[in-house]
């Protein structure tokens, strides 16, 4: 999937949307993929961690596919306690955490309550463990709330970027109206059944002349096939003038042998 | 994010699990990180539509973090009309379908109508796009249903394998139980009510022990604080067993002075 992206589009869209903190993370390039990981789901904040190989790193912006500002604005701390020091609550990401006693959220879970956070005009942090090892239990104490995604128990392990994303997309659908089905109409509308009816008796009417109604015992259960199949469902205004269309031809056709 | 996995973990879950297929794609390391988000989302059947490079492909495999039966058991075709041939319905993912008329569904939407169709012994198919293009309007002609991810309108562009990553967790949202908020503890359970209020009598019996509840007028509304305090969500058995200790120390501490 490719798209116009531009990183001027990129902006931070409130001082009060969660903070991604990438701790000790090793490679340039996953802090980049990251950026672009955030920048899908619409999040801006970012801060690292130690990162192993300094900051800035010149692969980041590469991998970014123009998430540039999350990265130019992007801070760095020596610590975890420095890093989430200004903000309200701290999640941690962790696929499989063991000996604590903490709330676990689902992605989905955590978006809400990220939402509801944000809507308090408190901020709130996500931490993401280095690519290896994951955080360790020193971060997690540091950590108010767990994140667990729901994966394939045998088959957990995702890159950095891709963990991200995750929350990333669930926190853009807690504010996200797109219905779960909608019908893509560009220049058309939906017919209305009288619109169907009115095709359907056309057609019928053209199938008449041609004699493949002629049996008298089997046309009324044609015709109602016939209605059955255009009655399945939503059928736009440019599908019937397409069909009207067909029909027109095909009758033209017929008389012309 | 890291884990225990092992390619032996990745089996097939069901003939009418959804195929994924990738359109002409370009790098064989995209199809790897693609076996990759299969695998964590439980998703099993990979087919490549014409695939630049040919397959098999080594760097596919270096990719796949050990999705390798997944690899192993891709099928090949010439042409997209070969590679849906034996399916029921197809579905076509689509960052912004234009002069198209069909239903377009979100991710989660897609992934609610897969699973009904799997339900039904019915066998789909997810066509991906090549990565720069992504899909061509003769590829669109094969599709049911699109699919476009709500994601920031700004910055849409994913790669490949962030695209079925995003797909994979939904379908493996549909049949997950994980409820979106629960209490890990390992070894502990959630103190009941009645241990809460036996602890807080305890810590307020020592209190009057030391004096620090000497102010009659303000003891009630001190008391009231601290049964707040431990009243604003679940504690557990272990939590109360620690702060039992606490207190005796503290207490033992000061009679000590």
């Amino acid at each position: 999937m490719t798209g116009r992206d531009g990183g001027a589009d990129i902006a931070p869209l409130g001082p009060f949307d969660p903070v991604i903190i990438l701790v000790r993370p090793q490679l340039a390039v996953n802090i980049g993929t990251t950026a672009r990981a955030m920048a899908n789901g619409g999040l801006f904040h970012l801060r690292l961690v130690a990162p192993r190989d300094g900051w800035p790193q010149e692969r980041a912006w590469f991998a970014s596919s123009g998430a540039d500002r999350i990265l130019e604005e992007a801070k760095v701390f020596d610590t975890v306690d420095e890093a989430v020091a200004d903000l309200h609550r701290v999640f941690a990401t962790c696929p499989r955490p063991r000996h604590i006693i903490k709330p676990l959220l689902t992605a989905r879970g955590a978006a809400t309550e990220l939402r509801a956070v944000s809507q308090r005009r408190l901020k709130a942090g996500i931490l993401f463990g280095p690519e290896r090892a994951g955080l360790d239990n020193e971060d997690m104490a540091r950590a108010d709330t767990l994140i667990r995604y729901p994966l394939n128990p045998d088959f957990m392990s995702l890159n950095l970027a891709q963990a991200v994303l995750v929350m990333a997309y669930e926190w853009y659908l807690t504010h996200d109206q797109t219905p779960e089905r909608s019908l893509m109409t560009n220049e058309t509308h939906v017919a209305t059944k009288g619109e169907v009816t009115n095709f359907v008796n056309h057609l019928v009417h053209d199938l008449e002349k041609t004699g493949f109604l002629r049996n008298e015992q089997k046309k009324p259960g044609m015709v109602r096939n016939i209605r059955h199949l255009f009655a399945r469902g939503e059928v736009t205004e440019q599908e019937l003038r397409t069909l009207h269309g067909v029909v027109r031809a095909l009758a033209h056709g017929r008389q012309d042998q």
